[in-house]
């Protein structure tokens, strides 16, 4: 298990992309939009982790939704693991309930869940794999 | 620069150590206190990062007021760099505001200096360097 990404959602992608290349002392390396989830994505590379920018494309995007109730900033850890199927199955053992347990598509060609940040102390967690 | 570690503001660490050790599938590897913050802390590794889980010891700790006003969940992220003064300087001329420039002693062996989360898109941003 490694600290995949970690999201942050913020009102204005050009505004924060700006902001985030001065604090990290890079560009950004790619940018990609998931029409499912509408929204439209900023990744740098911090080491072996991501920074994760995430803009909402419409109102139904879970990231406008976060951001009529909270500030911007982090909106969830990404722990990349080999098998997701393996660590879903681990976690539910261990007691946490998901958002969905169904892995979905995610950004960066990603198959995701989400924890239910009610069982992980207010913090959203992402369970993500590399799709073959 | 990586990802040195993520801080977590939690309201009982003996709580939280029980529910991010399933989470990660293992215990802490330390704990520390860290007197002059009023703070205990919890550390977990994932890969090249941490997770600092942080209980305020009193009601001074900034994670006493922060919990005042927020919820349990991520309270900074903390880049981790090789000259924290050079890293000062170079995010100055990059017109970032510091809560404090002088770097003090923190958690883990580390010197360290906070961001002003309102120039860093509401994200609580620490800089810091292993102490030598």
């Amino acid at each position: 298990m490694k600290l995949e990404h970690i999201g942050i959602a913020v009102k204005s992608l050009e505004t924060s992309d700006q902001l985030f290349s001065r604090l990290l002392g890079k560009d950004f390396y790619k940018q990609e939009s998931v029409e499912r989830e509408g929204v439209k994505t900023s990744f740098y590379k911090v080491g072996e982790s991501k920074i994760e920018l995430l803009e909402a494309q419409n109102n139904e995007s879970a990231i406008a939704k976060y951001l009529d109730k909270n500030r911007e900033g982090v909106h969830h850890l990404a722990f990349g693991v080999e098998n997701i199927l393996e660590e879903i199955k681990r976690l539910e053992n261990a007691g946490f309930q998901f958002i969905s347990k169904e892995p979905k598509v995610g950004a960066d060609n990603k198959l995701v869940v989400f924890l239910h940040p009610k069982t992980t102390n207010g913090v959203l967690v992402e369970i993500c794999q590399e799709k073959n």
